[in-house]
């Protein structure tokens, strides 16, 4: 619903109203609005920091770790859309939106050592930007949460090989 | 302003005392918000589409064409930022919105369009779709109005020449 109408457009009235349930049954669980974006985006978050820590992102040369990561990010979007979705588009315009604008810059450094490394060690080419390249790189896996429709039976595994295709070995046959 | 704003959040009110200028005399030019949102959209799209009509999007091998709008595009992007930007956040919720995202996507189907030539040349690799390359790669140019900031000193040309690369060439050393 966050999504849909804007975290300022959903009042806990509207959330109440689609899971059927009371108001105060949701004031239960959650202290309120705030804390249900503070969950949602920390799962996307969470979800995005546990590829890094994965075996196939920290053994191995920064080359093979970087696509490791771009792979596991396409696939925590494809898992958790909406969250991600919810994410992406945070403005930093509170406290928790400001936290979670930050843990994504650290994200995106993390990514932007990868590529570095990897023109240290020679296995990716020297004459582009590390910080350009690691934005675009994630241009293309953002943008997922654009045109990903989980319905049309496109997996997950597909668009992370394309993706690594196009990132690693480009388009030219 | 509506991107800062949103277009709902802003009022002519708030669009004249920005200008420093009264109401009537903004209402001398258009005939109201709804105007000025399609003005905007048209300039972007109206940009993109000139890109598909130059002489190098409409003479030699496709994959040479979908270099030529691909870094058109980027051209256009950073040329037109705040239009482009409130291009993309378009979710369709009016008739001037739904126009606008219905010639979006005409324009991403030439792209698609450039790419399934491509690979019948030749000259694209066959092993990858051309609808989800086509979503890819304008995954890397749509996040230009995520992360580009004008006052940086990053040239349009550089931002097209790392995307070019990536697309067609890869990151592989």
């Amino acid at each position: 619903m966050f999504n849909e109408r804007g975290y300022d457009g959903t009042s806990m009235e509207d959330l109440a109203r689609a899971l059927g349930v009371t108001k105060s049954a949701i004031y239960h669980h959650v202290s309120g609005k705030t804390e249900l974006l503070s969950q949602s985006l920390d799962l996307a978050l969470n979800a995005l920091f546990a590829v890094t820590r994965e075996e196939g992102a920290t053994r191995g040369p920064a080359a093979q770790r970087l696509d490791h990561v771009l792979r596991g990010s396409v696939r925590v979007l494809v898992e958790e859309l909406p969250h991600v979705t919810l994410l992406l588009r945070v403005r930093g315009n509170t406290a928790v939106e400001k936290r979670a604008l930050e843990r994504r810059r650290e994200f995106d450094h993390h990514v932007a050592d990868l590529v570095r490394e990897g023109i240290v060690d020679g296995d990716i080419r020297s004459d582009i930007d590390p910080a350009v390249a690691s934005r675009l790189l994630f241009g293309m896996v953002n943008s997922i949460v654009e045109w990903y429709k989980p319905d049309r039976g496109l997996a997950a595994e597909e668009v992370a090989d394309s993706l690594s295709t196009i990132a690693f070995k480009g388009m030219r046959a």
